[in-house]
């Protein structure tokens, strides 16, 4: 995912001291720019391979990395030769604990922050912390990598052009049967985690407030060994985690598809002429459009982007450029 | 982001060739057991060294590297010494792709797809290729990497705890609108593209929809030397972008607070207390249950999560175990 076909991105040869020493735009504005940076730094969902070399280059370089659970990430520092110093930051100490991380950021240190695995965001621990900086204005530097929500919305195949998390599901009462009829209305494909053990019992709800039709997907322990991807409609799920087919242990992602069911078992090029070719067309003027802002000469521009995209050059020049 | 702790995750020492041997469920049960595997692999987003080892290890040993751009993916593949076949796959050839892409994955030889930038997902060119395979029950291994959703929600300072991606907003007209109502109203976190010229006039719109005052952050060239994070109100915002304060160039993600209002600069702790204590609790409780699923009796499952957590023990039995 990307906001425009990204053609001078990789052009540049941006190495990691270069890219991290970058002020976030809010730093340089005020007195943060002696400030720390916050260096939010996504881990494996599973594999310990899934690291990027400038997460594990952050890890190695920071003074600090405040972890979910230290002994958890103690076992990729030791994977990967690291030997950072770390302390926990999780649910149960983060307000006793915040304000010396804050404090150590303000004095001008670096911090990296991890959670157990993926990318750390408010429903983990630590989202508070990156709040808290970057109402400070402090420098946040996000240092992308996996995700277990992304993971199962590749996995699935039914994958529509936009989408949702909506995490845990209440265990039950009135604003679980909420989020089910908003799950159900929604255009969007629905991506949510679950207990291994309450998988039956959701997929069943979810056939009940989406239909027995609606296509879905259920991943179990994504990049690890036992991987699995289990697709069909949520009925024939239901009945596969209820009947023990699809086995109730690790980390479970359920996808659900949209409420036009028009993104399950497309045809290949389907998409291309409805929202794909669209999104296409989006970027592709998104990128005359930054060339120009660039000092291209608009033509020059479409014409390039015509070239790389195959999309007429006519249909570049967007409504109020047409003439 | 992850479906639960994973205390059990990183213990496993997963190498790269064990866990890509895995298959996919669905391919275990019908005749794509000797099917190629369709690997779908995140590439940087901006930094070239936000690529995984895993990601590096695949795309060096797969036969063919299906690449929507391939004199883009050349640049990272010399960057880190790769020379696998690539064959480009792209919106506008993807129908008539397909079917070859298709054939080699039926012959039992492996695929790996990659985008511009990013997780390939079905707002890229290749989201078909993954359906199609899917709807075949052909093993579709997701290689967790990089996007640009999930580090703008990052740098945002503002995610909550469920969030929604609505890609680029139409040009104008009644979708627009709807989409644009859609925002205002949602009580998730939105995340949206758009092409870096429309920035101030997106902004207003988004202003007059949610109001002057909605929490917001501008996010241009993530991961690149002038990555950059702008946040503030709406109206903020949208005044710093037609004023000219906030550059008109390279790739940007617009991400919008809830309807709630509530997730902006939250003091450290508070969410603990509001959804993060609750997810905390909910994922503590999977820990256990996954344990329970394990092996494990309750009673030692509990305690032991317990002790990781600091959640106490008698929270951790779920309403219909409590007695």
């Amino acid at each position: 995912m990307k906001p425009r076909p990204a053609a001078s991105a990789a052009a540049k040869r941006v190495v990691v001291a270069e890219s991290t020493a970058a002020a976030s735009g809010s730093a340089a504005a005020g007195s943060a720019a002696a400030a720390g940076r916050l260096f939010v730094v996504a881990t494996p969902i599973g594999n310990l391979s899934d690291v990027t070399l400038r997460a594990l280059e952050i890890l190695g370089s920071v003074p600090l990395v405040a972890a979910e659970d230290t002994r958890h990430t103690r076992r990729l520092f030791a994977r990967h030769g690291l030997a950072t110093r770390l302390v926990s930051y999780h649910a149960r100490n983060a307000a006793a604990r915040a304000p010396e991380l804050l404090a150590h950021l303000r004095g001008g240190a670096d911090l990296a922050l991890v959670t157990d695995a993926g990318t750390p965001l408010v429903s983990d621990p630590g989202g508070e912390l990156v709040a808290a900086w970057a109402a400070e204005d402090g420098p946040v530097v996000p240092i992308p990598g996996p995700s277990a929500v992304l993971a199962a919305l590749v996995a699935s195949g039914i994958a529509g052009p936009r989408w949702s998390f909506e995490g845990f599901l209440p265990r039950s009462g009135r604003e679980r049967r909420t989020r089910l009829a908003r799950v159900a209305d929604d255009p969007r494909t629905t991506v949510l985690f679950e207990a291994p053990g309450r998988i039956g019992a959701t997929l069943a709800d979810l056939a009940t407030a989406c239909g027995p039709d609606r296509r879905a997907a259920v991943c179990r322990e994504l990049t690890k060994i036992h991987e699995e991807v289990r697709r069909g409609s949520l009925a024939e799920l239901a009945a596969a985690a209820v009947g023990g087919a699809i086995v109730a242990r690790g980390e479970v992602v359920i996808v659900v598809g949209d409420a036009t069911g028009g993104s399950a078992h497309r045809a290949p090029g389907a998409a291309t002429t409805e929202a794909g070719g669209e999104e296409a067309l989006a970027r592709a003027r998104a990128e005359v459009e930054s060339l120009v802002a660039g000092g291209a000469a608009r033509g020059d521009a479409a014409r390039r982007v015509a070239a790389a995209t195959g999309i007429p050059r006519r249909r570049l020049y967007g409504a109020e450029e047409a003439g």
